[in-house]
């Protein structure tokens, strides 16, 4: 078995977490640095995360989340955090830090940034946010692994009001909106329900077809 | 640096792949099963994946998917396709195979079931849909890591017309709706105008925040 596959067998929505343990920077650090370097549609990385702490704010938001207690039992809670929309701004911005970056300007790259230049600030604000929201989902995905890798248990939660996660956290004055939350910390074996089930999934059979 | 940052440095959105190349069966499988396992909410798995390796149908494919060439010089394509909707009938199917694969009912997870069944086949189809479909980036973003441990190239693509790709495979009788492309190849190094580009990613204080 791969290591990949070890990892991903190992993972699992961890129901409770041990509220005397806590995650170590570093390892928070390297989780956060895998979502930062995961892909996102024409590299725009139109989401950002927050990284709660404060746990008056993760009381406050607690019960806004079906009182989920892995979000004040766990030491960090990940709040991705999608743009509310796209504009020209936002754009220019990536594009101009490619090319900083890199240290020069490129035809292609130019005509790229142009044609969703004119494509996504004219589009309704809803389409634009749906589609920063699932980048987000791609970056869940490396951190549900990155996680697994640091021996770090995680619990992915869409279970949460996110207009009054947004409130809490004053998101919406950045031009966020809250998408997923990803609270990290250790399980608290004897009390998750979860723990010991067996992982269930459909068969290869129901989940992948060859087109030959 | 641990090996999951490497290889998400090492895996780049590939521009050109060789087409004399194929893919060796056994990691693609691999990267399958990582998808397989890795997870959706309420662990539906409310998506599945196509694997495209006849080479008429990507040829159709292409020319619906801005000519990207990658389409036809990888070796395998994978089709990631959302369901349509939720249905009493699916919801079933998934609380059903979790209760058989364990050997026992819970209370607490037949309620959730019914919680479920009360919530998603009421709700407009388009709304689930979408739900569904964020759960395919949950997936790409585990295929891409999976992708790069096999040393395998990759590029995801949402760039092409899924109508159309939907009546090429027949998605939408089995009650699917096509929502991320994804090559598996090697790259041409030489033809690849991106592959010795500098990865750029915003800074960890522009990606990041941190509230304690």
């Amino acid at each position: 078995m791969s290591d990949l596959i070890q990892k991903l067998q190992w993972r699992y929505a961890t129901k409770k977490m041990d509220p005397s343990k806590v995650v170590p920077q570093e390892k928070v650090d390297r989780i956060l640095e895998a979502i930062r370097l995961t892909a996102t549609s024409s590299g725009l990385q139109q989401y950002e995360v927050l990284v709660v702490t404060n746990k008056e704010l993760r009381e406050k938001i607690k019960p806004v989340a079906w009182n989920q207690g892995q979000i004040t039992d766990g030491s960090h809670l990940l709040v991705f955090a999608a743009w509310d929309n796209y504009t020209e701004e936002r754009i220019n911005m990536m594009f101009d830090l490619v090319n900083d970056e890199r240290g020069f300007r490129n035809e292609g790259w130019e005509n790229y940034r142009n044609m969703l230049l004119n494509t996504y600030p004219k589009r309704d604000a809803e389409t634009n946010y749906q589609h920063a929201a699932r980048q987000a989902y791609i970056g869940l995905g490396t951190a549900l692994i990155a996680a697994a890798e640091e021996q770090v248990d995680s619990t992915p939660m869409e279970g949460f009001d996110p207009d009054a996660v947004d409130q809490i956290l004053g998101l919406r004055e950045k031009g966020l909106r809250s998408v997923i939350l990803l609270p990290l910390g250790y399980r608290e074996a004897e009390n998750d329900w979860l723990v010991n089930l067996k992982k269930v999934r459909r068969s290869k059979e129901n989940f992948i077809t060859e087109i030959k």
